[in-house]
């Protein structure tokens, strides 16, 4: 992990919260909501990603004496210094279940806490959670292209910095089977793969003293480039030498890489010529700028393809590289708060909530989220929040409440879920999600509505500006 | 910094590495060339950034008792973790000046070192400089877009995880003023800023008294956040009164920020109002979603604004989000070594080499860098890589030599550069470039070249291969 300290946070938190404690507002109670307004890659489902790596660093966050030496030097004021010497969160956390399914406007997470510990922690969650959901989300996305495929993240390289790192986490989350990332491999337990480069075989003479070399030193989980010279001609030949070579052993090739060229055309022609040589059982893995797209034009073209070492668009999150999510307040001080923006859209929901899933009597997920007041144990007709009129009736549907205390005053409730967990819940999750909702093309809109009473208090709230 | 250890890496290397080791190969020298293929964003240049972080990192980079803990349960070799254990760098490193103006294909870098060295550090260096490189070029694009006016990073929160810390260095180095990241200025000792959020204004019970009582502590650097309910109505107004009441104590209103909205209408009406105050010296920053493309706009359209806040676009590199750069096996084992490809243009060039920069009399880039074997003092003509008929005379030009030493035998050889001093020499490197090369829609392109001696190298070994 990044060793996250107090300053790794925007400085106008740290001058927003020294107005605050000198103005006397230090224990002033402030809630605040974690949401995005857009899903990300223009599909129709989120997944929530980052809880663990969250909570686990607020439970720690302080600032040291570097922060503290380099915040007098910034000249802010000595009591200010001195209650952050003694800074630890010590706040409230209602939240979404890591991996499960989020989507725009409707709350992800709140916070409760006095608004100076919720402020200074804003960036840190915005940066830790807009990031993970993001590529968590993109991971799904090649999941469902690939279908029971192998998927493997090869992304450090092109990844943002230690972005990678987190990648790697988010990724297995979204349903990759596992990562070249060693040192994400270590400290996340996840499963670590890799296969060789073409550095490897340019480094020997020719092409199968350096497979021979390979094989005789990782004959399990042998992988074998084959396009360093010419995939056809001299590649494939020599792998097929190599498997060959192997089976005199008692071993089995593993399987062939190829990284360059025509995909499809090169699978099949592997595929054919392995077949033909009794190597049914070799597999092919394909790699080379690969995303969602991608995997499902060479799997719509049946190449025979076993496995996809994915890396750039993986774990940067491209084409959209960030998820818009936002952290305003709701609470403050006693009282409701709102944002008015030209755009409606943009105002903001007051009040601490809950948000309700919307489940068919078979476990299906309807396909819509409501939104309510904190104290409403139920809801019986969603409105949309911009237009009144438009109002689902949900009386025959079952409500999950979506919103859950997962850490109070600063100490968290449960013990930290493990990786593999949070990949199987959210795999399950999915499977609840109408097919519909997945596709990459225009897929249907899922609904999020509040509930009168939350309606209702908006109204009062923006007529209250108003006068 | 992060703190990157040997498994910072693809399991790959470790798994080539281990055979280089087993098959008594751990002392062949090789080199190996770091460079990029497409100029990020259609640019017509890139600016070189991360180096001394890289190396930094290099210089204490070891397997700690977790890596060695992992890989002995990965079930690699105990010889090769008794190596491992002992595992430092101790390699040179020659390349471009950080800071310096880049171009595809030529070597950016080169790494000479004992195989096992050079291959567990690929992806580290990867990963530190394709997304440095990136961000300072984005950086230096919105700089190109502003001219004189401030430009402040407030991205951390959408940046890809502890990536925004590293953008934000390489947003200095591009061109930016401060920074809102308070750790990446604590570090690198860059200026920081910041403003005021919305959630402050809101947790007040009116905005007049959010404004007043944030003056009060912060009567210096105060700028206030104008469009919380309605910028013309409601914040400009009161940002006035707060201005005027300053003005009765001695003090002045530093600035307002508009976040929201037509955000060149409100800049001008803003200006209109504040000046008809007599608040000619109360500055106007703007905000949300900007990038260099709407900064450009802005300014086209005469909107008064004095400085950019500039968040996603920024730190992520949107929309390439990656520098496709690779890390290319040149030689080892005393011999040149190459990768071929179906496409030509992804031949890999063979041996060391030294890049030059040709300039003319008068100290500009002429707009090319030519290629050459490490052994060659001079460079009368240079080629095209792939049409050896397309070549250009340089016998009338100055050439600069790019690739410098800076780190032999694992030891860097100068002290490290400031942030300020890299900054200050992109900048300059920048001025000698034409204006052709810096504008975004078509910007001319910079020729890369080889010399006839590397040519023929090339031609001879693909030659060799065909045999």
């Amino acid at each position: 992990m990044f060793n996250y300290t107090g300053t790794y946070t925007d400085k106008y938190q740290l001058t927003m919260s020294q107005v605050y404690f000198l103005k006397g507002q230090k224990d002033t109670k402030a809630v605040f909501d974690y949401f995005f307004r857009k899903l990300p890659f223009n599909g129709g489902y989120a997944i929530f990603a980052g809880l663990e790596d969250l909570l686990t660093t607020l439970e720690v966050l302080r600032f040291d004496d570097q922060d503290l030496d380099y915040l007098k030097k910034q000249g802010f004021h000595p009591d200010f210094i001195r209650y952050l010497e003694k800074f630890r969160f010590t706040g409230n956390v209602y939240c979404s279940t890591e991996g499960d399914l989020v989507f725009p406007v409707r709350p992800v997470l709140q916070i409760e806490a006095n608004i100076i510990e919720a402020q200074i922690i804003e960036t840190l969650l915005l940066n830790i959670l807009n990031f993970q959901t993001l590529i968590a989300t993109k991971a799904s996305r090649m999941r469902h292209a690939a279908g029971e495929r192998s998927l493997v993240d090869f992304g450090l390289r092109r990844a943002q910095g230690p972005g990678g790192y987190y990648a790697s986490r988010a990724a297995y989350i979204g349903g990759f089977n596992s990562t070249s990332n060693v040192r994400a491999g270590r400290d996340y337990d996840i499963p670590v793969s890799g296969t060789m480069a073409h550095s490897f075989v340019e480094s020997f003479d020719d092409e199968l003293a350096a497979f021979t070399n390979f094989a005789e030193v990782q004959p399990n989980d042998c992988v074998l480039v084959v396009d360093t010279y010419d995939t056809l001609k001299s590649g494939l030949p020599n792998a097929i030498t190599v498997a060959k070579k192997m089976e005199e052993k008692g071993l089995r090739l593993d399987g062939i890489r190829l990284d360059s060229g025509d995909l499809s055309y090169l699978a099949k022609e592997s595929r054919k010529r392995l077949d033909a040589a009794g190597l049914e059982y070799v597999k092919i893995s394909v790699s080379n700028q690969l995303d969602e797209y991608i995997i499902k034009s060479l799997l719509d073209q049946q190449a025979p393809i076993d496995a996809f070492g994915v890396g750039t668009s993986l774990t940067t999150g491209h084409p959209d590289a960030a998820l818009d999510g936002v952290y305003k307040l709701s609470y403050a001080n006693g009282k409701p708060r709102i944002k008015l923006s030209e755009n409606v859209s943009k105002i903001t929901l007051p009040h601490k909530k809950q948000v309700f899933r919307i489940v068919d009597s078979d476990g299906k997920f309807f396909g819509a989220d409501a939104v309510t007041m904190n104290d409403e144990k139920d809801v019986d007709v969603m409105y949309h929040p911009v237009y009144p009129l438009k109002s689902l009736s949900l009386i025959k549907y079952i409500k999950e409440p979506m919103l859950h205390i997962v850490m109070e005053n600063g100490l968290r409730l449960n013990n930290p879920e493990s990786l593999t967990d949070i990949a199987e819940y959210s795999r399950n999750r999915l499977e609840n999600l109408p097919e519909e909702f997945k596709r990459f093309d225009n897929p249907h809109i899922y609904k999020v509505g509040i509930s009168n009473k939350l309606q209702i208090e908006r109204d009062r709230l923006i007529d209250e500006f108003k006068k």
